[in-house]
């Protein structure tokens, strides 16, 4: 089994490749190679079984997608893109790699496939992000795509084309709406959804973080964990169940943040609430008004997706994870 | 008003352009010039006021949409597209033409748009094929889009181009999903859909028609004089009412084969219904099956979108406007 994974550098990306490396198998056969690609060189991990080869490549090179392929991996994983505030901020960069990126991937897929009878599967990370409001909630599995960002926009179309390459038999595509991935390990960062993250991840290490938003606004979340098992699950199931409605919303959790904050008192105690300072951000505010509350996912999950089922269990997933079980 | 039709050469193109010269005002103002584009040279009609310009022109030519939009013209109608049964056939022929070509217009209007204000109106003739089975009836608006064709997956995404480059303001874009027209004036052709005019229009003037499908197939039609209002009304509207949800399914008549054939009866009677001749076709059969067999077109009609309201008007529409009232 040769896999390749786009995107590698990434916190899903690294994730998913430690997985890799320590089930050594996929889809019950043993995996020989790995191919690590990303804009930055990903760092080489450690491999007592498969090769791994690590390269610096940008998907938006017409160079690029021929030479990733040509080697013919079994399993592609392509997890690439520009943030959804970056493709709103450079229009033409966010269209080259979102966009032409992921066609040229696809593409040469077709290439290999009209020459050498080449058909791989591909799991492509699309995003909740496709969707925009106003929503219902919770959102049905048959609900438009109408994304109000150029992020949204780009995986959509993405998503189109996966599902139109796949139904010609060029590859074997499934695509996966990520939720809003909680907790994020390492640093707070400048991501406008950032805080979900940061007003659990901080508190449980004795550190204060700053919500910029109501208790009340909901959002729709999974695990670092969750996130790498789908990303397996789309690898591996027989997508003969799946039909030509190629692109599934994952499931997840829905919940406030006040929730989110409940939960944290349950698993940390009063202290650590403690450690949440409110800082209401009207900017933050507006744009989070208009984010999915929530999925009802119903394909996913009886196509054999599964998240956690609620967030306290999110909580203790990175207590496990990032923390060695202690806090 | 300088307005600019491309895809001019085609039957709603045409019927287009004979209604702006007949009016010579859209939105309440003197219309100066039309530009006539297509990729065979579209014949000139007569003109007593609009300045009429004919040019043959492939989209797909990286120099053609600069070229066209370079006299920024007030309101654009983006009607051209190679038909479903060819986009099929020639994978890249369908993308080149009606992909790329349409990106190409949206990023034509970007460069004047970013270098000298320009913003024009523009109005996207999209389709039914947008969506794909399995179907409800009626498709709600906000029902996904999962296109079983590349033509219905091209024109899907060019709906989230227009929706996106419109939110950024390079153009103001109304996407509107064409119902299948009918009855398509002139000679029977070879698309699949044909029959549904062909049994119609044929047994009007006396002639013999096959009818491939079974009675109870159901489907989503709007006569040509229909479509051409849908355009100026989409281009003279305002748009603040809209949203940022651009794309539109046009209001139409939904109708079995057997209804269509009772309201030719009441129109023409029994002599006409006796000139169509059953011979069931399995290739057609499977077709149309997966076709929508209507929408609530809420949102449209909410909009001020108006079509016919049953069979017989679709019929009578097509004897006063091609057999000169004459039936």
């Amino acid at each position: 089994m040769h896999i390749l994974i786009i995107g590698a550098a990434g916190m899903i990306g690294r994730k998913l490749t430690q997985h890799l490396l320590e089930t050594g198998r996929l889809a019950d056969k043993p995996i020989s190679s790995i191919d690590l690609v990303d804009v930055i060189t990903p760092e080489t991990p450690q491999s007592t079984g498969a090769v791994i080869t690590c390269r610096q490549a940008d998907l938006s090179d017409p160079a690029t997608a021929p030479a990733l392929v040509e080697s013919r991996p079994d399993v592609i994983f392509h997890l690439a893109a520009i943030v959804s505030g970056e493709a709103e901020a450079d229009f033409d960069k966010g269209y080259r790699i979102n966009l032409d990126g992921t066609r040229a991937l696809f593409d040469a897929i077709r290439t290999q496939h009209d020459t050498r009878s080449y058909r791989p599967r591909v799991v492509f990370a699309s995003s909740i992000a496709v969707v925009g409001a106003p929503l219902p909630y919770p959102i049905p599995d048959d609900f438009h795509t109408t994304p109000l960002t150029s992020y949204g926009t780009q995986k959509a179309i993405c998503e189109l084309l996966l599902a139109d390459y796949t139904r010609r038999g060029i590859f074997d595509g499934v695509g996966i709406r990520l939720p809003t991935i909680c907790i994020r390990p390492g640093k707070p960062n400048k991501a406008a959804s950032g805080f979900f993250s940061n007003i659990l991840r901080e508190p449980l290490v004795g550190q204060e973080a700053i919500l910029p938003v109501p208790d009340t606004i909901r959002h729709w979340h999974a695990s670092p964990r969750s996130a790498v098992g789908f990303m397996i699950h789309a690898a591996t199931m027989d997508t003969d169940a799946i039909g030509p409605r190629r692109n599934l919303s994952m499931p997840g959790v829905s919940a406030t943040v006040g929730e989110q904050i409940e939960a944290l008192r349950r698993v940390a105690g009063d202290s650590a609430v403690r450690l949440i300072r409110r800082e209401p951000d009207p900017t933050i505010i507006a744009m989070c008004e208009g984010w999915a509350p929530g999925f009802e996912a119903t394909r996913a999950k009886s196509l054999g997706f599964h998240a956690e089922s609620n967030f306290e269990e999110i909580i203790r997933a990175h207590i496990e994870d990032e923390l060695e079980g202690v806090q």
